[in-house]
């Protein structure tokens, strides 16, 4: 039963300074640091769609399943991560799940505790929540809060032509098992937003190539990529060996996978050098990052990629999108 | 597809002083009013346990079936209303949402139209959201920001011996299909906050008996209500003679039925009287709102009602209530 529910859960959450009324009543009071402005960010995971908790009998076990440990931990992971591409600092979160009736409770106590887990490592007021049941696969929705600083906010529609596009990690494959280790970039862009002039950034969520095109759609300009120079993260090479996936490249992966969770930033070129060339934990003690230029940013609208023998061919922004019609 | 949909839906969206960053970034950018604390709340509606969208073949029709367009207000409607019981002001909304692949976008558009219904009659900012397929049925998520002013923030839990209780409006019956037309009482609540003393508040969303439960026991009181002063809307007289509902009375139906979404006050007993004895258009124009005293708080624990006769029982929380296990 949900009130048993909150019983259990309520006395669990940490105390923080940001919530002046805590979770429990009709709504939260919440007071974040940073002035006036709130970045604001949902997202929502469905079973089968963004993660399965059974094998799959089809295809070899191909995408592995998930823990609902792990499904907790992502589905806050996702939102920080856009709170990251706006270069805010992750303040609160509010979680609402519809879980199945039957298995409900010990599904809502792991999934609690990944989402506990990610709110302390990113220092996150979990400030709220809405306890569903219903006879239907577990669904989660996320909307997660964060602070900026005046002129500290990122925003993808001011690439300017002339600006270098610089990926902070290796692309692709992230389905073999990435996909539920999602690590927001939230420290790499608040000190990035500090350093260096950004004039545009967003997270790959659903492909770097779709993602790009967004950007470049988004700031009326073109783009060419290097296509020798996107860093292609070791498990686009093995899910291309594996052939679940219709005989794609390594290349192809790096370029059409979603759920990287990487930062693709538009920057002037003397900075995107600079940042390329600093060592990435000289900025942030112990990250993963790995700054690398993969193209530029063109007046022309055409979105290209080109070959190191100097071809160039249009490319397709492809990736994840939910269809429905 | 997702981005057709968003090319749709972006430029319909109102223009609106408190997005600083609008819809179509990775997150939004709020510039709420009213200080720095923000008022937060969370709620999830799933088909089948909300709203329906096909007729009952089992039970006559009951409850009547939902258009997408209801849906879309309901879904909007039952958060603000958990604003209008911390009596603050509704700013923004941010909404995600989990579409069946085939007819999702004739869905997702009228479920919009409902949406933006509520948003301008409540002047709204849509701030955001996250647009999903799957093969499940329609889940629908909307997170509310409100803005307070010192002193003006209601909270259940701190009811005191010798207040009233006091309800806005009748109750009961509301699956006849009020429950597909939520009224918030957020203009309500604020002008009750800026002329009454209230010590605590919440919606009545699950029924009284089990909201009235919760407000007393967070307030560490008790509670007696007089039962024949609760107000009995002419629905639950309808419902108990439809014989849906395994003959409930009427009082049984305004005392459990759930989603009225009157607001519950507990107020120093002079100004309770005053607020009775007030013209409710005197304080709102239009408004529907009808308060009157149905019980007083006790230091005794004990949640009891009253009969005429002088009678008292105990009372039983009951109300609707997510069961999972």
């Amino acid at each position: 039963m949900e009130t048993q529910f909150l019983k259990w859960l309520l006395p669990q959450l940490n105390k923080d300074h940001r919530l002046e009324v805590p979770p429990g009543d009709d709504a939260a009071v919440l007071r974040l640091p940073g002035g006036k402005r709130t970045v604001v960010t949902t997202d929502l995971l469905t079973e089968s769609v963004d993660f399965r908790f059974s094998k799959s009998s089809v295809d070899n076990d191909f995408p592995p399943p998930a823990s609902a440990y792990q499904v907790g931990r992502k589905a806050v992971a996702v939102s920080l991560s856009d709170l990251a591409a706006m270069a805010a600092t992750p303040e609160a979160i509010v979680v609402s799940v519809a879980l199945p009736q039957l298995g409900g409770r010990s599904l809502a106590e792991e999934l609690f505790s990944g989402i506990q887990e990610e709110v302390n490592a990113f220092d996150v007021a979990l400030a709220g929540g809405d306890t569903n049941a219903w006879d239907g696969p577990l669904v989660i929705s996320v909307t997660a809060f964060g602070s900026i600083r005046p002129r500290q906010c990122w925003r993808r529609d001011a690439a300017q032509p002339g600006d270098l596009l610089v990926v902070t990690g290796p692309l692709g494959g992230s389905l073999l098992g990435r996909h539920l280790h999602v690590a927001p970039r939230c420290r790499e862009a608040i000190v990035i937003a500090s350093r260096y002039p950004i004039h545009a950034a967003l997270d790959i969520s659903d492909g770097l190539s779709i993602d790009c095109g967004r950007m470049l759609t988004a700031s009326h300009v073109g783009g060419t990529i290097e296509l020798n120079s996107v860093p292609i993260h070791p498990d686009a090479i093995t899910l291309s060996e594996a052939g679940h996936t219709h005989q794609m490249t390594p290349l192809e992966h790096a370029m059409q996978d979603g759920e990287d969770f990487e930062l693709l930033l538009a920057i002037p070129p003397e900075a995107a050098q600079e940042l390329v060339q600093a060592d990435p934990r000289s900025l942030v003690p112990e990250t993963t990052m790995q700054p690398r230029v993969i193209g530029r940013v063109t007046e022309n609208l055409d979105f290209c990629g080109t070959t190191p023998d100097g071809q160039t061919k249009r490319l397709e922004p492809k990736g994840f999108e939910h269809v429905f019609q």
